[in-house]
């Protein structure tokens, strides 16, 4: 086959998959790498996967400046700062197998001007959007306290009973009106509760779906018993969960946060946990990744973490490994790839990171 | 107000509410007495209300030969066998506060003829329904290893991943075609999956909503990722889930039951889990309850219990407790109840019971 790019050195960082490597549709690890391998050395490329990526002695780095295509993953990102950006002086394409780039310096990527930075767009939008509603269930059913109960502890159903609610009639908010938040509330209207959105914009699928614009997202947060987070981590959302915007929300209200965890400030959930003001936190988003085993979500009371795993169900695996397939047959073709799929494109940054 | 019936003596059985009564909306516990105590005592009836139920000795025994109505509920069951019955010389009706009425022998009752039961049919559908959910979302997402991972467990996204299921595509088939799995695969249809129902005969409702109809138990078990159990526990469904039906199933798939432990086998059922032929199971029934503290489903793996609150919600509290009231307020004025409310009239048992 012909290629405009023959020859590229690909170098991908993915988790080491280990025991689970043994299973043929566990595709985003070092071990399976995608799934990549025999077609892309057919391609005449060449192809390095590593899972070390931490400090300039790591295999990551070692490999970066003869890299001309990087392929991360947020489950296990490979952080691509200013000062390696700098180092891969061969750089065109860096692919987030997955979604989520912002292991990715946006900005200074945009600045290099030659660096095309891609995403697998819509691949793990149904994986996250179910995970939020499963999320939104047990905060709002009192799901944990009840199971630790049934291993072992206390038996007191009106301890669990007396904060346990049905989501019918509640009032779910998203902020955040993009794919996920779509699928999220398409999968919420069978429940019969009030659905409201708040967004940069007015998206004219969410309403569609019978779901309610609210522009202001303060007045928004006092009327819901469940918000979920659902926006891409820029500048103008980090830290937006601070003290303050938890205090909008009705006393006792649930948090749900599967986007990324520096949206949210990490001791004012701890606080506002302690002190009822939210009635509980979950997600699956920490920073740094894997948490540190001090981590204050660890042991904070009403909080239900996982490790960051919405996004890599089998399903999701085989739609990112084709994804990230889709676009490098493409690359190497000299094609563009689907419009969505961009987020930094000759200089410009895509719309939801700006 | 004139009442057919003055002056009853009205027995109601229900758990100590303990802290949880200090919320008001807590009414079905001994404290707050499904806030029926001013009402009843202006119609000029007598109420009493007990926790204590176990033995002849208890207080419930001890009311019961001058019991004209008995209240019991399934979340803290006195139980009504043959001997019961016939200490209670003057009972007239019987009211489940709740739904499912296995704790009374319905057939004695049947005998005895002067006897109505009734349950507050549908006032606890929506709850369970969405428990069940819940619970199907997270036997297929595997959250609860993450969450334990999160409070300390090892950190390994890999072991967690290559079990983590989208709902999207897979098979859930509900054995038993009745209010709740209505309700149950209403909120399953945004979800995009398979949806199969079992029952003895095929419902219009079911139907309409886009659920096929399987005339085969064994053959719908060997098509479903997960399976719910969905029937009144009877004769006919006592010990339905035995070691041959779970070899029926799925390989791996998973098993929810909120509906009546002894549907299944206790021993059978941890023993498919050990074996891998049971993926998970999660409920919120046991027998007996509270389960003892050793229970073989409290330590089984990948078994993902809590005590029986699905049906429990505050929002179910509140329409369990009209119900009573409604059906009380009907028997003093000798008007009949809601057709769907009766278990047991003029001897006759209710069709699902038969």
């Amino acid at each position: 086959m012909l290629s405009s790019h023959p020859k590229s050195k690909v170098l991908a960082v993915l988790p080491k998959g280990g025991a689970a490597a043994k299973q043929p549709d566990y595709l985003v690890c070092q071990e399976n790498a995608l799934d990549l391998r025999d077609w892309l050395e057919k391609q005449g490329a060449e192809y390095v996967v590593t899972a070390d990526k931490e400090g300039e002695n790591s295999e990551f780095e070692r490999h970066l400046p003869d890299a001309d295509i990087v392929i991360t993953t947020p489950f296990h990102p490979a952080y691509l700062k200013p000062e390696q950006l700098q180092k891969a002086g061969k750089l065109k394409l860096v692919i987030t197998a997955g979604i989520g780039s912002d292991h990715i310096d946006l900005n200074a990527a945009a600045e290099k001007g030659e660096v095309t930075v891609a995403e697998v767009t819509g691949s793990n939008v149904v994986s996250v959007a179910e995970d939020e509603l499963m999320r939104v269930l047990l905060l709002v059913r009192n799901f944990v306290p009840g199971y630790e109960q049934s291993r072992g502890g206390e038996w007191d159903v009106p301890q669990l009973a007396q904060k346990a609610r049905d989501l019918e009639g509640l009032t779910v908010g998203t902020v955040g009106g993009g794919r996920i938040a779509t699928l999220l509330m398409k999968r919420l209207k069978g429940f019969d509760c009030t659905r409201f959105y708040f967004d940069k914009q007015e998206r004219q699928p969410m309403t569609d779906e019978g779901v309610e614009f609210r522009e202001d997202l303060d007045s928004m947060l006092a009327e819901c018993d469940v918000v979920v987070i659902n926006t891409p981590l820029t500048d103008k959302t980090r830290g937006m969960f601070d003290k303050e915007r938890l205090s909008k929300m009705k006393k006792g209200a649930h948090l749900v946060n599967n986007a990324r965890a520096p949206i949210v400030e990490i001791e004012s959930i701890v606080e506002a946990l302690e002190s009822g003001q939210l009635g509980g936190y979950s997600g699956d988003v920490w920073y740094p990744q894997p948490a540190p085993k001090d981590h204050p979500w660890r042991k904070a009371p009403n909080c239900y973490m996982t490790p960051h795993i919405s996004g890599t169900t089998l399903q999701a695996q085989k739609r990112i490994a084709e994804g990230v397939r889709e676009m490098l047959e493409q690359w190497f073709q000299g094609e563009p790839f689907r419009e969505d799929y961009y987020i930094v494109r000759e200089g410009e940054l895509a719309e939801q990171y700006q």
